[in-house]
């Protein structure tokens, strides 16, 4: 096959895990031909992104490749005739993400980076930076692939697809392809082969699946049974950012398919909140943790004799984040037609949700783009969960994208993990002032609220 | 109109609320022409029925009528040719309903008695019975209209229509009449004229409403702004049962349409908890307090004299209950095509749910029975948590029909007012050996439970 | 009640209809205080409308009531300050129809006003026309609502709603109320009593409709047999203007609604056909017909003494349409939540089909507009037949609007009463270069045609 | 990978297609390693049946292959332990093909043997037979795969999922593959590199498709004009036994995907009716000229000396479908996950049809059946006429099981290619004398019709 130079721009490219997708992009030298490579950043990042892209030159040059790769604090300087736009990027930092997560947790609530309170906020201060880069592509490079895996990924692509109304998305997570090693774990069989049959559907980060072997028997029973009887507690590990906490085991066998790790946080809160209040005392909370990994990660990779991802990445979270992004960038590329799951627009896959939102489910890769695999209805069991938490993202998105302060409190009120009553009013507020700095849209809000503060 | 002679059968007629209903049945003399009235209730509650059966026939002996007032305590007695079979019956008596909202507040949850874990552990004991009624009637009367208050009225409405395939079945509530005759009063108007148009939707207890006057305006918008402002406060009061514990203002302003006082139970929990906690430690639960105010009656209703609904009764909660029940079976019997709020097969009503399931909704009540006004879709803001009732309905109904655990466990974890973890299943299983008596379908696994717990 | 003076409008208003129109306003001047009523109609119509004009205010007078009867070929004169809005207005006049009937005729096909060829070059006169009519009354008259009788009734009012964004419209047809009287009359019951119930659902001049009697019994079956049973052929009459040639009888039954007069021309086509084929021969087609009995009609109109509706103008065809009409104004002015058929935005009423489409079903008529009673969804032998016929619609509809020429040869095509091949474009061509001077729409299309026809 | 031997039996087997689909397992030896092949015919074919046995016999011999190849007469010696079970049989043989398509056009009408009257017809003959072969199948071979070409494929299909329960079933056609062809010839790419993306849905026979290349360019619009441009006509060729008369070229741009042959039945009627009329008069009918074909066939097949499938088949019609049903079957053998066209159960994959309904759509094929392609809603032009052809098959089946002469007569009215009025009937009812032979189900209705006829 023929293959044309292409050009990658990583929205987020001081973020330590650079390296990993590079990594990713280098194992697939033969498949994708990279003329350049951006990693572009914002001011406040150039230090780290100028390590990361020394490594990143180091690492290229190791694997005798000639891609330019280029180092930028203006987007619009990179995104000229891009051929795909990853982001990666997180606003505010993790100091963003410690807050997301410490100030629900000192109210007894779990913050939750993507899920939770914290979720929510990441989601206000995200969307309308990517609503930004999604005006500057349709000027710079209209006909550029946009692979998000900013996080919360489906919020995220949701707000891209629907108000920037840019359809050449694919919102990516690493949580299922962790899933599906887990099952090959569990049945003793080998990934290389592709011996099992995975059908995800949900949203990100709140998907369920089914597994079926090559003699077309559904396994999908016997994996609950193996890896989530009290008895076998501790055989097979999930998310490594996620406690495994057992789940009360009736319950995920009378659900009849496959939950993935951040369902503990809706089915056995109680257990992971206490396992979080015990990390918050600790200063311990999973941002803080990774702060202190992302040091480390930095002072590595400021070794100019570094020219490979080092070992320590891996327990940053998000690993096999390169193999699923530079994945979907190959088969769109090379039509290859892979199944995956990824965030896409809905379209009737899975029909108690609306046919316009966007949803997590496991797709054949195209050169234009996802083709979801149909899912059909769900039972009760999964169905009501799932759809509040489309109609909680679907707030979340609103309010985040009008800065409508009730609509906030709407996203607040339905959300599992935040309490209700005048704490979920309160802990909103207290999120709002905290999040002054990455909030235009509601500026005016936060304004009122601290002048009410200092009338108190 | 020519009238024909009819007969209405009411199981549970040794409850307090009967006077109530007979007083609803007198009201509409001209409407309805009653050959005779059956109360029945099981031999535990003889004592009971006796009391009130006199004083019935007291009532309607003073009206000036020649009813026939039979008691009984077997329903296979009562049941031939009834024209209506009205359900009010508690089994476990109220004793069963301090436990349902006593046991979760040991464990600091709220039971609820129709939504939370007390609602789920009251549809449990009341569906395996109605169903047994169905059987009876179906050999006894098979033209008879069923017309339903027991509570949970919408799930147990559900089992009915759905696993007793018995369709001529209404199932009633006074909390929309409650909220009507509150919307007449904030605007100052004539309930007697019908001068507002209202428009329910949703579940029993889990429904919200939209409200526009003679002139075509609709005026919900300000009805919300009367009713919740915080400066308003106090101004109108909702259920009885009810503490009028403010709403978050903005969100419930953001949903665009009037909740109801059971919301309160989702939207700030908090709040309800708290205030519940109280009335636990001081044993002052609502199930406590409706047995003194029970026994009080009962002893009024032993005087001989008294010949009239005593005011005391409506201290009981359930006020206009004869309001809705009586005009329902005269609509359905006169076709006066009287618009209420009943629950009934959605058929597509909701869009948003499944078009099998039992709904809340406005209906034009014909002859053959209700013809709900169609609704159509909700909002993201109330549509999530809707769809989310509706599953936790349908796998609690599922449960209480099987007798399946994990079902059972299932929707206990759906239920937003129960906490998820170990503890979810704690109180599942306390609960489960507290209701020993009145839970055929469960016996195996409680008698496991049991065991276990002696093992220990 | 206290009652303002209201403003009516009438576009079309030099139509020999408007006499009936007058008269149920008159007949209703204790319900709705008519302050002005307007009659307009085009330049070319002004002598028409000044007969009937004149007529008009001498059946006022005689009912000695004060309204200002005003003339005028001018609408943005009459339109200020409007209430109601009512459309009667035939773009063309009735050469048009004629033409409409003929040209499908003379390639022996039923033209048909309103379903088939002729229906649709129709809406393609109408379309446009009442699109200007919105654009008029959003500055004149943004509160008015519009009463819409112009044919094609159902496709006009999805124009309406759809692409002119009018809101307030609701769509009025005399076949329901037809069949109503149909039913009353093979029961042998009192209409005035509304001893029947009955439920309609479908398009316009295609649903199908249940029945029901004041026991609550569904009587759809025995009104089937009565009124359809080859052996009752003849005893009940449906719609004047449309021959009762028999069904299939088991087909009708296997249905298991009443279908209505329209429906002939789909499930009996070739008799239809066969029969209008003699009509045309002889000169007779129903718009021919029509031609002479309006203008015998304007010849009584003239005569000065006359002040009351004519006997003949019930031959006239649209008869009870005045009943409809001023029941209409009457139920929304006084919130009389009167049960009638009318067009109307679907919003999940028929599931069937699309949500935002317009349906004609039974709704209650309120001060806000009209509440559809929910119908839910369709066995596969109406279902299938209506969803064409819905989709068809909106192909004609979008073609009426856009002028897109393979958008009116799909509409074409989909069509039952038009033959399939070159036939088809053939056809449209004629009829397009025959409506010329009506069709700004699609000028440059008829401008190729003709030349090619030239070129010939 | 190992493979297992397995057995396949062909009902039908008989089938001058025989030699097709056993050179297309030879060709796929090292896939699949057959340890069995049985044909079944009935005692009326035993003839056939033994002459294309030997012949497969020598086919199979000739390469070099040890499969057992057994004939019989009873099905149930075949079926037990079977692994495939493909099914081709022809109920009432070419006889009755002809009378379907002879006596519909002897009244002016297309017979059509999958779409027409003469669908109508095979359906009501084969689906009785099927469904008892599935009774067979659940005792004998209850893991087996039904793999069903026998036509109408759609409505056979449905019939065996909906009311036989077998779910493991897989419905074929060879339309889809014809046209994936034509795209490649007409692009000029390589089949064999699948350097096309094909995404067909719809109903057997009744279907369009969407196309893009390896670059994601979406070039439906392009072969659109390639192949329909009036001025490209006869350029390509799509299916050999439907003539090539050109579609109306607006019309199909207008529907923004590529029709199928079977739509010129549809979209140019008055064109392929004439043709047919020709047929007819001439005794050239499809049916006839099948029957000519096939006994020059069984003249070659008994041949002693030929061992390979004679260019004579090609001739037959249904090319390719070796390809598919192999293809299928292999696919599910070794989890091929290759992309193919099949009929299958819905569950949402085109949501404008009802979720529970079999459709033809591109699926993956996997181990464990078909995982459609999502494909959503389809736009007004398609949609309508898709969803009343799924209603008549709909009907069509439910007939075929119950007999029910009302819904024949339902079926036979909503067929766009059945004239309708008194026609409808009595074609249906000549039809219904003419196949007495085959129709257990209509018996009584059947003698009724021949008790009339005598009685005039």
């Amino acid at each position: 096959m023929v293959m044309r130079k292409i050009k990658i721009v990583t929205i987020g490219g001081g973020s330590s895990y650079t390296p990993e997708l590079v990594e990713g992009l280098i194992k697939r030298k033969n498949e994708i031909d990279i003329g350049e490579l951006w990693l572009v950043d914002i001011q406040e990042g150039k230090e780290k992104l100028e390590i990361v892209g020394a490594m990143v030159k180091r690492m290229v040059k190791a694997a005798g490749l000639d891609w330019k790769v280029n180092l930028t604090v203006d987007r619009r300087e990179a995104l000229p005739g891009a051929d795909y736009v990853t982001t990666q990027f997180r606003v505010g930092s993790l100091n963003a993400r410690i807050r997301d997560e410490r100030i629900p947790l000192s109210h007894g609530m779990i913050g939750q980076e993507t899920n939770g309170a914290g979720g929510i906020f990441k989601a206000f201060r995200t969307i309308p930076v990517i609503l930004d880069i999604i005006k500057d592509m349709k000027e710079l490079c209209p006909n550029a692939w946009l692979v998000n895996f900013t996080n919360p990924s489906g919020m995220v692509t949701e707000a891209v697809i629907k108000y920037g109304k840019w359809e050449k998305t694919v919102g990516l997570c690493n949580v299922p392809i962790r899933y599906e090693k887990m099952s090959y774990e569990v049945m003793g069989l080998d990934e290389a082969n592709q011996e099992l049959y995975f059908k995800f559907a949900g949203l990100n980060h709140f998907h369920w699946h089914r597994v079926w072997n090559r003699k077309g028997e559904e396994v999908t029973k016997y994996l609950i049974e193996e890896i989530y009887k009290p008895e076998n507690k501790g055989k097979y590990v999930g998310m490594k950012n996620i406690k495994d906490i057992p789940f009360n085991y009736e319950q995920i066998a009378d659900l009849g398919m496959l939950p993935c790790s951040y369902h503990r946080y809706y089915y056995i809160t109680d257990e992971m909140l206490k396992d979080e209040l015990k990390e918050y005392s600790n200063h311990e909370t999973r941002g803080e943790q990774v702060k202190k990994t992302e040091a480390e990660l930095f002072e590595l990779y400021k070794d100019p004799q570094l020219d490979y991802k080092p070992e320590q990445l891996s327990k940053r979270g998000g690993a096999y984040y390169s193999d699923v992004a530079c994945e979907v960038i190959c088969s769109i590329q090379n039509d290859k037609r892979v199944n995956m799951v990824v965030s896409t627009v809905n379209n009737g896959t899975i029909i108690d949700l609306p046919y316009d939102c966007v949803v997590e489910v496991s797709s054949m890769i195209t050169s234009h783009g996802p083709e979801p695999i149909n899912w059909g209805s769900f039972e009760a069991g999964i169905r009501g969960p799932l759809q509040l938490q489309k109609s909680f993202e679907q707030c979340t998105v609103e309010a985040a994208v009008t800065g409508d302060y009730g609509k906030a409190l709407q996203a607040f009120t339905m959300n599992p993990l935040i309490l209700k009553g005048k704490i979920t009013k309160d802990l909103l507020n207290e999120m709002l002032i905290a999040n002054k700095a990455y909030l235009p849209q509601f500026q005016q809000k936060i304004q009122e609220l601290e002048a009410a503060k200092l009338n108190f």
